[in-house]
């Protein structure tokens, strides 16, 4: 048996979508996966559930990050400055191997409805850790909704442009940044 | 086998629901479903693909319903205001069933993963169906999705007021736009 080694959490993701997209989701097995990343099954298993949990990878520690950078905003700072603050603390921690995942997981996620599931629950999974984080700040509801659902909104859009341009050298949070003043802006036009 | 009548449906789903809620959603089989609602397991798969496409019986219903509303809205109607023509024909097909349900499907999404994955994919179909209609209007992006979440946001929080109100004698539709107004007065305060 292999020894356990540093990165097979990000070896594992990149093997799965590979498979995901070269065979489809349903076609590809754990054993396939593990094999690919070159570690066992029982390596898999330590690290994920099943093999849909690989797309949300890094969902807790996403949720984490959004969290504490919207609870270490200075005290006066508004919602969305608040929620900026998380997306730039949680688009720190997304690298090359984030960017380069980008595309490949979209096409895996669009050619599968169990995938397309997960991935919904995930994005209510982020919009509940932003929200609560806002409540922590004493924002009210439905106000701390709304700005953790602008936030949710902000980093996906940010995270494709981003990920869809493979000579971009910047990190992610200036587009998720860029997005999030976007979505702002649109509000004065709701009517 | 019995004859196919109206209302199979509504039989199946409030059906599944409960047993749902009396044995868990796991525990609950298409033929318990069927027997519970009288009708044979053939019609069952006439009705739904499985179990879980239950959950979503008015989905498409719903989708369609909201995006119509938006279409028909006055030429001079802002995106908000043609969301609000959306939550009111939609609304005004939600009846003292859909209301009663209210509770139960909550409890039975709230006890499954499966469920709720298969809930947070039902509000991305929703927000894409009312995003469509609203580009089709000639609304831009990302106003179109930014007033489309609004609406799927007013539409369930609207939902769960009224639906756990059990001597509300009003419909569904003074709840959404309550819960829209809401969140369109919170977009002043994001700051």
């Amino acid at each position: 048996m292999a020894r356990w080694q540093p990165g097979a959490t990000q070896r594992l993701v990149v093997a799965a979508v590979d498979l995901f997209t070269e065979q489809g989701y349903d076609a590809t097995t754990v054993a396939q996966i593990a094999e690919r990343a070159g570690v066992t099954k029982s390596t898999f298993f330590r690290h994920f559930s099943d093999k849909r949990e690989l797309l949300v990878a890094g969902q807790e520690t996403l949720s984490r990050l959004l969290a504490e950078g919207i609870g270490e905003a200075p005290a006066g700072a508004s919602p969305l400055e608040a929620v900026a603050a998380g997306l730039e603390r949680a688009s720190g921690e997304m690298g090359p191997a984030n960017r380069e995942l980008g595309p490949r997981l979209k096409a895996a996620v669009a050619a599968s409805t169990e995938l397309q599931e997960r991935d919904a629950l995930k994005s209510v999974g982020l919009a509940a850790a932003m929200t609560e984080a806002l409540v922590a700040r004493g924002v009210a509801d439905p106000l701390a909704h709304l700005a953790a659902e602008l936030g949710v909104l902000a980093f996906k859009r940010g995270y494709a442009r981003w990920s869809e341009n493979p000579v971009d050298d910047t990190g992610l949070a200036p587009h998720a940044l860029a997005a999030l003043a976007e979505l702002r802006d649109a509000t004065t036009s709701l009517g």
